[in-house]
């Protein structure tokens, strides 16, 4: 009687698509991938952006150093290896928030570009947007709003990105925000125009 | 000028908060952490019940094997070292997905009750949900959709649950399911009753 009992284990396979996922949220799942130094701004304008889709309706998510690097990541340090792997799981768990039909924003310097073009590679067409939040090392070193630059340069800090350690500037960004001159709100604005203008928050 | 520039980067916080995202769905961000022996049918009731959620409208994903052991945890094999810290990353990245507010099924063998009980400590009160799908070792034996209980008593896998690795039982799941008597579709009710009743289907 063994091979009788709840035979229907293997052949019974409901599984729910991305695009049943799409259909019942109203819009796309993609990633809005934020790059840039420390202090340009990319986690305020990320979670004033994931804000405004939130009160359109949008099913959104933050990803950042706050909820990355105290858990998932929490075994990882700051060299170049522990960098890579760090940006690379970011990019995975990215990747199943995408395919459940959310826009998952994700906020970090993310120094290399080798490692931002694998995430892209990870995800289908159109569903990775890379989003340089622009603004010199002067601006940002002026901000400091954690006092990591002084830091930085006073040799607490060691790698510390723009200071003795590189950030390689994205060369095909979806979008490239001016930071240096230009505040907040109307950095966030312009993402959202162009997830309309794209057809994003339509499913 | 310079520290002039973009002045609201620092105090301008928009955080949408996980009651928030909740509100939004209409229902609470839970874990359903699947846990029994190859075979006792985990994968199939679990992407049951979240088919009968999304047919809810609930918000919904699931974690598996296809998912998690392609993408994030690739650099992980089946040592006692890399299975724990398989779990690791699936707890965090659960909890990650409770935040945002959605129902996340996950179908992993997780034979380990410390790891188990880690990811339950990592997760807010009623947030985790462990559903031991219970099946006898002959039973799974029978079964052998993939053929890996035949290979592993031939000795061609090492390290497998139930044969030549433990498999610790759950002592306080919030659910057992008798995978030995039950169809998939009567374990996934029982799942879906079991959220009904504790509140989880409202927001």
């Amino acid at each position: 009687m063994t091979e009788q009992k709840a035979t229907n284990v293997t052949w019974h396979d409901h599984r729910v698509s991305k695009e049943e996922r799409v259909a019942l949220n109203g819009h796309k799942g993609a990633v809005l991938w934020f790059t840039g130094l420390s202090g340009c701004g990319k986690s305020t304008v990320a979670n004033t952006v994931d804000h405004l889709l939130h009160q359109r309706k949008a099913h959104t998510f933050v990803l950042d150093g706050d909820n990355i690097r105290m858990g998932l990541n929490k075994n990882l340090g700051f060299s170049p290896e522990d960098r890579t792997e760090n940006i690379r799981r970011i990019g995975e768990v990215s990747k199943l928030f995408a395919e459940a039909g959310i826009i998952v924003t994700t906020a970090f310097i993310s120094p290399y570009r080798e490692d931002r073009d694998k995430v892209r590679e990870l995800l289908g067409e159109g569903e990775f947007i890379e989003i340089y939040v622009k603004a010199s090392l002067e601006t940002c070193e002026a901000r400091d709003p954690k006092g990591l630059y002084k830091k930085a340069r006073a040799g607490e800090i060691k790698g510390f990105t723009g200071i003795d350690a590189p950030y390689e500037e994205p060369e095909n960004a979806e979008l490239v925000l001016d930071s240096d001159n230009k505040g907040i709100d109307d950095l966030a604005a312009e993402v959202v125009a162009y997830l309309d203008e794209k057809g994003y928050l339509s499913a």
